[in-house]
């Protein structure tokens, strides 16, 4: 049943109809329908967007260029022994998402689903905003990806959450947690070494 | 008015039908009302599940321990230069999603979406099936993955029509695209490299 919804988002009212009649036969009077329609075809049903997206890639060692060689100095770099995330905010990303983000990190060694704050390791946040892209046509489009500035706002935000909430965490004082992160906007040069690679996907 | 689906999924009939009562004040009447409550309760609206979940991830190099090292032999591991894609499958995944798999994956050096079938490098396939994971309370659910035989099977068809089609493409020909993959079901060993992490998330 729920196999006809791809078909009725971008059906007209006749289509609808018809496919409400077949599949409940017996449960169906006009004015019903009429009413059924004005709040399908209302948008009520939309999910809403997407805010954010990040994968976790969980490691032995990561190293991420943060910034590239020059006539003036060597490139920096910034080394993790456990634990990755690619994050990217897409437009309607607001600052109430980072705390939701910043909390459901996970761990899967155990299988369990761990705050970040509370393990033992390190994380390299990584901005990664190709992970907002849409496959359209012959290309890709990141029509819903948030703009340059908001995105770099929303990114600093996140990384002082985080850094903050962990110098709050007695967990982590204990342990030792590291946070490391890339630089909004550079291009990248990253080597990771796995003995499992494990990639969640969340969304938010 | 999108806003309110989220809480709407999880919620009661009282709690429906408050919400829409408040979104469209002029239009409820009663009856109309069990009768919108009889259709979203249906999952009618829920929409379609998904088959397959795929990250491309761009690399320089990767290297994957296909086999581990025993009493008789040493570990076998497979590598590659260039593009890396983890697959996985959920429950109502057939065969019929693969050639849509191995058309799409993107490659973004140039911003171009092209199947990795006309391109220039080589592709590591790596079974992952924690990407099919969801969060729940304190732990990840994989209830959505495909079962471990089907998965198999069609991890397999997979590569063996990735790696048909392959053959049978003339750019592949000239340009010496190769195809590597890793176990399925098998703990995995990771080394990648990557001068700009471009991780492209695609789901069918």
């Amino acid at each position: 049943m729920a196999k006809q919804f791809i078909f009725l988002v971008s059906s007209d009212q006749r289509t609808f109809l018809q496919t409400v009649r077949s599949l409940f036969p017996c449960a169906v009077a006009n004015r019903s329908l009429d009413f059924l329609w004005r709040f399908w075809s209302s948008g009520f049903f939309l999910a809403e967007g997407l805010s954010a997206r990040s994968v976790l890639q969980q490691c032995l060692y990561a190293m991420l260029q943060v910034k590239r060689a020059d006539d003036q100095s060597d490139a920096e770099c910034v080394e993790i022994d456990r634990g990755m995330v690619y994050i990217c905010f897409f437009k309607c990303a607001t600052e109430d998402i980072i705390p939701k983000m910043a909390n459901t990190l996970c761990e899967a060694d155990s299988g369990k689903y761990v705050s970040v704050l509370d393990l033992p390791g390190s994380v390299l946040i990584v901005p990664q905003a190709t992970l907002g892209g849409k496959a359209k046509g012959k290309g890709m489009q990141y029509h819903n990806n948030i703009g340059k500035e908001e995105g770099l706002q929303l990114y600093s935000n996140f990384v002082s959450f985080f850094e903050k909430e962990l110098a709050l965490s007695s967990k982590s004082s204990k342990i030792a947690t590291i946070i490391k992160h890339g630089t909004y906007g550079n291009r990248q040069v990253l080597k990771l070494d796995t003995n499992r690679p494990c990639t969640h996907l969340m969304e938010f």
